[in-house]
């Protein structure tokens, strides 16, 4: 039975949303609503002006008959924008502060409303680049890397700092952890993970030093693979020269008084780059 | 300006798929569309009425003056049926077996499109349900537990081995595991990561012995919380008396050869609880 376009219209929004970058045909959505091609055409131009609109993404048309639809979900400016200041009002807190100067984001990394945006913001930078799949360090960077994915919907790798028993033959490397102390440890990943030949994305929930980042980055060229890009949540305050130059980070810890517990945040480098 | 009935439709659509489990009144629709809420009414309608029909889940309609509209993102019986087969399709392939019986699961859980129903099937079990917090161990049940609170729209708490120095206080257990070995281990939990007097949901990617899911449940009792439930993606083969019973699991290995490196897979209790 043909379907209405009101009904078309809900549907193929799910579907869309459920199926980010993949090229999806007009004969796909004809066949599944039994309608003629020019009908689901119509409603493509409308999904594709209400979504760009209303900033749930971009649809992309790729014309001839191996064409058809892309949705990439990106964030436009100004969303990113008030996330990134909703984000700082959410840090800005004395209580967030811990031992170390580091701010405590288990619960921002462990609650899906701000995931969504987190992870959507981040893939934003990246829709125009090519990525194969996205790697992190366990286990703050995990959820921060599988909301990434799910935005570039490429799958994602967890670095190991130790052996696992259950996880098959590993390539692992070892890193400078702590600048300040110069602790040499290990990290590993296991090699049927990540093909040879891959386009990575790193990411990670804070930098300091930059060791644990630029450790991923060896572990990448071990793989025969190219880092495309890395960013973090957060850079925090490190006195001399970070291990690690390029990457992008949404937010940027000024100062951090332990003795008045004040903490001072602001936006990062990740701002600049928008386009 | 008043927004079309097709606009309306499609933006709902995303709005609705973002802000699952929460209450929306027409008000807000009203407001956000600059239309009559009579309008709005009869657009629920027909949203009701195709995410009921193409699988998108359940739109419940609360009456009354503070009333509105909730999305349920409830997988239908079929689909979840559908999805129980493709995995044990995907899984049951000898280049899958580990040693030890286990099975190689990490690309699936680092692929957000098999996470995706993951999470959707397991937190249609538990939609009925009130849950706060979904929790796990670190690390391979990390994207499990994150997409299924992304699918009850609540926090997920992880459960670490080892202490971490960026923390703030926890609380600790000792549990067994590896039941054949009678080793005695730690796990721990930031105290701040989950309220006293929580409903907690566990999820992990494999049960054998059931030392890990018994220790995640005394750790909930540290917490003055209750478990509500607890569900993992496979039970693997264990000769002797699980410390755990209380506990549904989408898959169940069967027997696996490592001579002939030959693993059977089949469906667990899960299916047979489905309402």
């Amino acid at each position: 039975m043909k379907t209405k376009r009101s009904e078309r219209l809900i549907d193929m929004t799910y579907y869309l949303l459920e199926h980010p970058h993949t090229l999806i045909s007009l004969s796909l959505f004809s066949k599944k609503y039994e309608s003629a091609k020019s009908s689901i055409s119509e409603d493509l131009t409308i999904v594709k002006r209400t979504f760009s609109e209303r900033g749930i993404g971009i649809l992309e048309t790729i014309p001839g008959a191996s064409g058809g639809v892309k949705y990439i979900p990106k964030m436009n400016k100004q969303d990113i924008s008030q996330f990134l200041d909703d984000l700082i009002e959410e840090l800005n807190h004395s209580k967030r502060l811990l031992p170390g100067g580091y701010v405590y984001l288990s619960d921002l990394v462990g609650d899906p409303k701000w995931l969504r945006r987190i992870g959507r913001a981040i893939a934003s930078q990246y829709m125009e680049t090519e990525v194969d799949s996205v790697m992190t360090v366990a286990t703050k960077g995990v959820p921060i890397a599988q909301s990434v994915a799910f935005y570039l919907d490429v799958p994602f790798v967890i670095v190991s700092r130790g052996s696992k028993v259950t996880e098959g033959s590993t390539l692992s490397i070892n890193y400078v952890s702590g600048s300040s102390f110069d602790r040499i440890e290990k990290m590993e990943l296991s090699r049927r993970s990540l093909d040879m030949g891959s386009k990575v994305l790193i990411v990670d929930d804070f930098i300091k030093g930059g060791g644990t980042i630029s450790g991923m980055m060896s572990l990448v060229e071990e793989f025969n693979s190219e880092v495309v890009g890395a960013t973090v949540i957060a850079e925090n305050i490190f006195k001399g020269k970070r291990s690690v130059e390029n990457y992008t980070t949404l937010l940027k810890v000024d100062s951090v008084d332990t003795d008045d517990r004040t903490i001072n945040i602001s936006k990062g480098n990740f701002s600049a780059g928008l386009k």
